[in-house]
């Protein structure tokens, strides 16, 4: 595989293009307005995929957004890689934080990309990564060095919770067989300290809605008179951490997996900087659990998070109001062991039970995911360090991630492979912020290491 | 006067299409977007003064909104009684929750008003209530019965704080030179129980910002690992009041004026029914401040409400941010002594010293009042008391309000004259909420007995 770079290098262009023509196509699956958006992606993926030398690719319809299924099948003897990715992506706002438009992909120099990085929405989650892959493809088929059977899955509701993909895979075992799963949606230390994701914490989603009067008031007539909603609301998030940061749900850390002290000694070996890290976010300390590490906190324990919080008058100006409701969407990272549908019967019963009277409360769940660990010595882990060790010529870095992917752990149940998360992503990528970009040298060294993968998975399979 | 109800019934229609003619322009100060209806109706307000009998009405332009001033002087000897009012209106929304556009007035039938209620923005607070005063003056100057001088002053800033209500006063000490001041802002018990407000709450009205990491983060990679500031301003906020629900700002109370056990049971004496209020706002419990009534907590206490929150992914479905801003608008209500510079001072000092490290906060005053006391024993007093007596046939009974009329304050200071609230409205009314509406039996009942209330002071005050 001598040339994987020359073919990079002559095609580079077109792989830039072909990703920034996908790019524009806003596939915001979390907002129904862009319903239309998101089946056209799928049409370009699987235009794309078809390009790429897979014999065979289809929109599989689901109840939801379609799943854009292909595969090159050339030995049944041979072990067969499984290639998950998702082309939707992220709704874009706050707007107006955004330097360029979210949609209208850019190519920018900056200080930590002089070669450029590509800024636009899902430039880095997912279709960027994703795209590598398809490109890897190319590359492989193209000079015919594809070693072993290739399947693509690419969804369209990874970032609204993949609700169909479960059903997708029960009722597809047989087609979508595999030995191993390829997932890049993850990040690596730095451009030139590579690693490798080997976990994901869980995830549980809910919505809360407090109502106290029926109607909104004036806040002098009733001002100390009733419960405000909102004053109510935040004391009772409040109460969700004690001084400590611990999260005071009954049985919230009941079934957590402790690292032992030799694990979290180990984990504290990889290279990171408070100082750098506190800098790029332009903060003056860190905040978490105590008796954690920033990257323990961010990684082995489980987190609470009030992503949107809302209520009252929020316009220009000055409105003395006491609302007759509050809301915020609240959501929790897992890890090992918790179960996603029991923290959150476990969140909507502690909820309910803390409101005091004079209020009403509603939880609503949302999406959910159990968290996921990859053993490092698996056949899969060990070909994807092999193959970062020749690209970048370091052995990569295993790593705990913050991040979830819902559906790892049902790949695993029901397709009983493990799933390796080989990405390529940045920190200072700012996915699901504005102005998420993707590297090129980031978007080009995937595609160089991916065949690496392929060749070295089929080579300790035999 | 055996003749005002005669008056009244035989331009009932004209005085309701004159205030429906009113309240369809949208006049709301908070919102620069309705800049223009606002000035359109200061200058209706004028025609609507002249056309009382005023002598001269004048648009007095300031740094805002105009003051419109209308008076009839007839007899330097004779006392000169200073109505003032507002024009302008709260902002309308929630605009779904209205029954009909808050802007296209329409009189309906209801239990308590079976006469019927007109529905509109503004319907009682305050052109309802202001347009009473219009149409008594009309009244006394058509019959010939107008015992001594008037003067109006409307303005079109009271719902934004007045800021320059002040400076006009203080410019204008002998135009407005008076004997009593007469607002019609406030409400009574029940329409069969008049009462005459007595006390008015003071204002601060501030916005805080708590700003954490420079942009939104992915909540799986950074969570747990940073100070969320929506979290952080949930504990902030969370820790203003303590479990008592008093309010923990350090100083706060120094200045309280602590009502006498005395006091207490006089205030104790007004008829209310706590089932029937809990009733109205569908709350199984009132909330307040422990060892104080509710009517004492709305009232004779201090308090503090948040009007507004906001931050973080507020749309349809989720996200899963943490924001790097979250917002909110508090105001606290004010009793004697309290000063309400000092207090937003208080709170802007302990707001900022609370702030844990990992977040910056800003804290912005908006406007402020002072709270107010009447008097029961002053002529302006039992003048009033005298009026609704002759037109109620009952005693009105003296009663402290939680709402805040920035300026009363200030107007006995710079104009050396008590201020009597001689209110029409309900609590049902729903001031600064959807559905706002004044009844025509208190509409047509304060027309009614206003020129009682001319009589007897300039009788009271020879």
């Amino acid at each position: 595989m001598q040339h994987v770079k020359d073919y990079i290098d002559t095609h580079k262009d077109r792989f830039l293009n072909e990703l920034i023509a996908l790019l524009k196509i806003p596939s915001i699956s979390a907002d129904s307005t862009y319903k239309g958006d998101v089946l056209k992606t799928a049409e370009a993926v699987k235009i794309q995929l078809q390009n790429a030398g897979c014999d065979t690719v289809e929109i599989c319809q689901t109840q939801g957004f379609p799943i854009v299924y292909g595969e090159k099948i050339i030995d049944k003897n041979l072990p067969t890689i499984l290639v998950y990715g998702h082309y939707d992506v992220q709704p874009p706002d706050p707007l107006n934080l955004w330097d360029s438009a979210p949609f209208e992909p850019v190519i920018k120099k900056t200080d930590l990309h002089p070669e450029g990085a590509i800024f636009a929405r899902g430039a880095c989650d997912d279709k960027g990564q994703m795209f590598m892959h398809v490109k890897a493809m190319e590359f492989m088929t193209q000079t015919n060095q594809l070693p072993c059977n290739v399947k693509f899955m690419i969804e369209g509701e990874e970032e609204v919770g993949s609700s169909n993909l479960g059903d997708f895979v029960k009722a597809n075992r047989d087609k979508l067989s595999n030995d191993v799963i390829l997932i890049s949606d993850t990040g690596m230390i730095a451009k030139d300290i590579p690693s490798i994701t080997t976990g994901l914490r869980g995830l549980s989603y809910v919505e809360v809605e407090v109502t106290g009067p029926n109607r909104d008031l004036h806040s002098g007539l009733y001002g100390g008179a009733v419960a405000n909603p909102i004053n109510v609301l935040t004391k009772m998030i409040a109460s969700l951490h004690d001084e400590n940061n611990h999260i005071t749900i009954p049985g919230f850390y009941d079934k957590v997996d402790v690292l032992s002290k030799e694990e979290r000694a180990e984990m504290a070996k990889a290279p990171f900087s408070l100082e750098v890290y506190q800098k790029a976010l332009d903060i003056d300390a860190v905040y978490g659990e105590t008796g954690y590490t920033t990257n323990e906190r961010n990684s082995i324990r489980p987190t609470l998070d009030v992503n949107g919080i809302w209520g009252g008058y929020t316009g220009e100006g000055a409105k003395t109001v006491i609302a007759s409701k509050a809301y915020a969407k609240i959501s929790m990272r897992l890890v090992p062991n918790q179960d996603w549908e029991e923290i959150t019967e476990l969140f909507k019963s502690h909820f309910e039970s803390i409101a005091p009277k004079g209020v009403t409360v509603k939880v609503i769940p949302h999406h959910g995911s159990q968290a996921y660990v990859t053993p490092i010595d698996c056949i899969g882990y060990r070909a994807a360090s092999k193959a970062y060790e020749t690209t970048f010529d370091k052995t990569p870095i295993p790593q705990r991630s913050g991040g979830s992917i819902p559906i790892v752990a049902l790949f695993e149940r029901e397709l009983k492979s493990k799933t390796i998360l080989m990405g390529f992503g940045l920190d200072s990528d700012a996915i699901h912020s504005p102005n998420e970009h993707f590297g090129v040298f980031n978007y080009l060294k995937g595609i160089e290491t991916i065949p690496y993968f392929y060749k070295y998975f089929t080579k300790l399979s035999q």
